[in-house]
């Protein structure tokens, strides 16, 4: 199989991922910050290094990071924790189902209204276009770090600052990009970063954390027992606790720990170097077939994750991944949970094939993914 | 190591369980209900294969389980998918903190308030409990099979007929009965049954699933992705994709289907009986020990399930968990995320330690753990 769908979820894994998920399985089986015994504490233990790992990848405090089951669970804890009856929320036109839904959830149950910043190609036009939108109950604006049909990157660090300019609290969809890219939340003024494990972080499926800057309080939507103040009828107000209620998936968060050492190994700059020096071969293999139709410019670095979105002749975007399918090359079509990109990017009658590749993509798999369509 | 923690997780687990879940990450480590490659197709099946596991053990129908990262999640969305402003909602005397804490957030919100209708050791006295409660805008009356400190089991069918009397939903929390005891929605009229995958069902840690019966309708508290009706705003309104936004924990929930082929195999009520066989014997030696507190009548077929609470000496539970740990011996002390079945038993101010045994116990090991205690 040739495997272009990473930006679903990254495979394989590597090697380390899956050992030390079957490790965790057989040896850390245990419920963490309960027990008094050796192996709950070990379990914690093991936990609290990945916390510490991706704190220190992100620039977050250890304590402030809390694993939940993917990304849009963190997602759904940060704006709907964040958000009070009658505010605001302001979203980019390349938006998520996990943020677009979640958003349209809050308006038509009354609580909070949303304003959509479209995306420019200049970086200080798109941080202008969420400024305009702000009103006096704005309290919140969510952004992704890169559309998950196209690739291109939104700026963070200039919609950071403004929203610091406006006291205004800033929500990170970071699925296309934590592992990949660059991101420090202080420079970025990042208050909650939300992020799945299993994409570019490498981690097994069914992990995914909301990170909160010191000081950020959030509201719960899910609550439980936490081993702690255990005789309290409220959810302890501390982080991580407050939001990690039940029993945590503790194989798939250190097989994250893993993948976060693989990255660190080999250098998160040449994986996404790696990865755009592939997406470029594609851009301009798919560039020379008049049979195909891009939407993007070619990836330029820092302003576009590995991501490509085109159609096949006048073929549905499924019928151009299914012939692929038969040739045993896996890609996604349709609409990849993100209708609003397609709206801004005017595919939204028709959908996408999409292709991303991961570290372990080879030049080799592209080409006979290139010879492969030829023969469409 | 003596693993008498099992109500917490089972461990170990059976090796098919952690050979599924590593075979599951090395070959279906594929977005399921997305692509439309053969491996995202495979890993949907082998995914909806646990569905119908869990259907067939419990009567529902399998595209109304929906996975969840554990059962606090899965209680969440049921109870708050469930109540509307100004409802009413009755739960037992022995609630776990994935309830308590749940309806205590309502209620601070002013959403909804709630009653605590007490368990009593006569069935019919329980039910009457809850009937007694019921109120014009009693909307949802919820309940645990059995209490996770003293392992008494609640009347389900008998509150599940008084809530169909009366047309109030019924939503259980199965964290110490799923997989152990006979759970027959229909019979029982259990509209919403939310249970752990990893504790009786023998499954990962960070699995867990809410069923619904047909036509019960909730509202969502997570909204997202779901590779479904994707232009659309709204979360669909079909299951299992209403309540399962983004990636779902793959590996997890595949050896759940092994770990509920062990159940099979070996027979519920064989496992139920060696346990309680176990429980048993644990309850006689502690009853003989003039230094060990017990809490309840020894333990029934039906009417308990494998969970004994002490104390010793005028050790805190907490002391006497650890000079446990120092022999190895792993068992929980404190409150075990339920206050309020503390406060029914008259435990509150000093917690308990909880014994609980698995299919993998053996009478030998309660014999060292008896022997040890006599020691400390």
């Amino acid at each position: 199989m040739i495997y272009l769908d990473n930006s679903a979820t990254t495979y394989p894994k590597p090697a380390a991922v899956l050992n030390s998920a079957q490790r965790a399985m057989k040896d850390l089986g245990f419920n963490s910050g309960r027990g008094g015994y050796r192996q709950s504490l070990k379990a914690s233990e093991k936990i609290f290094e990945v916390r510490r790992k991706i704190a220190d990848m992100f620039n977050f405090q250890e304590q402030n990071v809390a694993f939940t089951m993917n990304c849009t669970y963190a997602l759904n804890m940060a704006i709907k924790g964040s958000v009070k009856k009658g505010g605001h929320i302001i979203i980019s036109s390349l938006e998520h189902n996990a943020v677009w839904r979640v958003v349209n959830k809050l308006k038509a149950d009354g609580i909070a209204d949303f304003d959509i910043a479209p995306f420019s190609y200049d970086d200080d036009k798109t941080a202008a276009n969420f400024e305009r939108l702000i009103k006096s109950n704005t309290c919140l604006i969510v952004c992704t770090g890169a559309s998950n049909v196209f690739g291109v990157m939104l700026p963070v660090r200039k919609i950071g600052a403004v929203a610091k300019r406006h006291s205004i609290r800033f929500v990170v969809d970071a699925a296309q990009t934590a592992g990949l890219v660059p991101i420090d939340a202080e420079k970025d003024n990042i208050d909650i970063l939300c992020a799945p494990g299993h994409k570019c972080l490498y981690g097994a499926m069914g992990t995914g954390f909301i990170a909160t800057a010191q000081g950020i309080t959030l509201d719960t939507i899910i609550e439980g027992g936490t081993g702690s103040n255990s005789q309290d009828a409220a959810q302890p107000d501390f982080l991580p606790d407050r939001l990690e209620p039940g029993t945590l998936p503790n194989s798939g968060i250190i097989s994250l720990g893993a993948g976060i050492d693989f990255i660190n190994s080999r250098g998160a700059d040449n994986i996404y170097s790696h990865e755009l020096s592939l997406t470029s071969y594609l851009y301009d293999m798919l560039s020379a077939n008049e049979n195909a139709a891009l939407y993007c410019p070619k990836a330029q670095k820092s302003k576009f994750v590995p991501i490509i979105s085109f159609n096949y002749k006048d073929y549905e975007s499924e019928k151009t991944a299914a012939l692929l399918a038969e040739n045993d090359i896996a890609v996604r079509a349709g609409y990849h949970c993100a209708p609003l990109a397609h709206k801004y990017f005017g595919t939204f009658a028709t959908g996408t094939v999409r292709l991303c590749p991961s570290a372990f993509t080879t030049k080799q798999e592209c080409e006979i993914f290139i010879k492969t369509l030829k023969k469409l």
